[in-house]
């Protein structure tokens, strides 16, 4: 694509994102509000589809999303967005952020809104922010790979890090968790769990000490279920390899492991890589 | 790969960069050292190969690059760098930049030195500007896209932003340009007119008006070279389309243009698209 034609329609994808363990960071000024903590971009994405018009589809179906209504409305236009996924929805892989940054991306293509990728990325942050859908999936799928939030908030207050590593990466999910209910609700003891992550991991920034500080983070924080229990200590079991090791995606009833062993376990996996160029619009 | 196994190989992929305007921006601490400017990180680009041992090959030659035996010292290793690229030397495509970036992604795999993303960024940024190779490259490598540099530095001091386009690119080079014999001369009027250059684009941050700003740049700074002027000539003569243009590559006796302007124009170019990824490990 070019930049100054009006062009009836555009396609970003976006990676989902795993976040491994975060620590909350609500701030009057959206932008400014965010989350500290580290995760996954993956392969596995959503591609988001922008025309003029109205409406968001996902997966062929009509949906409420109110963060791309939020990001229309600041872009000053009238979309219609429809996006395709493989990933599960309401499982901790960050399909409400893909859908807003897939939207402002493509918008701003189609209604030559000349904005930057920080301008766009700081759209979409804020509507995710205002809706309460999350805290640091957009500028985690923004960047890919396996981004590191040192700071919160926007590109313009934020500041990201990432661990260099490409592994491959399984999951599986045993069903959905709702990130609104747990971040309306008293996030201190989480948010202290998610510091300690942290600071473990930026002492020693390796794929391991990450799945070790994630799955430290879970116990701590009181969000384990029994299923991901289970998965994680089956991976543990066949794992003689010291590098593999599964953790739990948060926020949703999902297992995440490097390498393979989820299959190892007997565990039906979805088996993706890391995404390493973060959310991109799709060459027309 | 993965993070904690010490294994014997590991490559990276770097993408060339084509720097359309620039300002020169020193400091006694490499860090805080670079430039401000915009350009493209392109497909084409280097691949670099670690193992432990000696020497640094470029395409089966050997050649020294001191940027290259920076990043091993800074690292504490002895490493042999094994590069491949289709790209041009010495021509404005940051190759030196590539092979800094390259060996320290690599080498930090191969070694098991757990450092971060930027860290290593840190380590390649700060042994191309000692060297006196570049300025602004490896941070816009490590980027992806057509990255913006709004504030000079490594990542804990600049600040990059981007614009979001993904235009394919044609590139001709007509020889060389030394990088080093432009930046330590006078750089007053070139930072000036890379100043100008940065504030028309972030006016309206688009595809059209970085080719513009660049175009205004080369002339002003006195770098447009009569093989570079009358290509940007000839383009922008078959070039009834406006999103078309053409920009000579800062600093190399190269044109670069948006979309297929060269070609249609009867140049024998090279075709690739925007890197949207930034420098990575490969995938093993």
């Amino acid at each position: 694509m070019t930049a100054a034609a009006r062009q009836p329609t555009a396609t970003a994808f976006v990676p989902g994102h795993i976040t491994g363990f975060f620590s909350a960071h609500p701030a009057p000024k959206p932008a400014r509000a965010g989350s500290r903590g580290a995760g996954i971009a993956l392969s596995d994405g959503v591609e988001v589809t922008v025309t003029p018009g109205s409406g968001v589809r996902l997966n062929g179906e009509t949906i409420e999303m109110p963060p791309v209504d939020s990001v229309c409305t600041r872009l000053g236009i009238d979309a219609a967005v429809d996006a395709t996924t493989s990933l599960p929805l309401g499982a901790g892989f960050g399909v409400s952020g893909a859908l807003a940054l897939g939207t402002a991306l493509a918008a701003n293509a189609v209604f030559d809104r000349g904005k930057t990728e920080n301008e766009l990325i700081t759209l979409a942050h804020c509507a995710e922010v205002e809706a309460g859908t999350g805290l640091g999936d957009v500028v985690a799928q923004a960047r890919g790979g396996l981004p590191i939030r040192i700071e919160p908030g926007s590109p313009s207050h934020g500041r990201l890090n990432g661990l260099s590593a490409r592994p491959r990466i399984e999951y599986a999910t045993f069903g959905e968790l709702s990130t609104e209910s747990v971040l309306s609700g008293d996030t201190d003891e989480l948010t202290r769990a998610g510091e300690s992550a942290l600071s473990q991991l930026l002492e020693w920034p390796t794929v391991k000490r990450f799945i070790t500080a994630s799955q430290g983070f879970a116990a701590e924080a009181g969000l384990l279920t029994d299923e991901v229990a289970a998965a994680i200590d089956a991976v543990d079991a066949v794992g003689g390899d010291t590098d593999t090791g599964a953790a739990m995606a948060m926020l949703g009833n999902t297992v995440f492991a490097i390498g393979e062993g989820l299959s190892a376990a007997g565990y039906d996996a979805q088996q993706c890589q890391v995404d390493t160029g973060g959310a991109r619009l799709r060459d027309t």
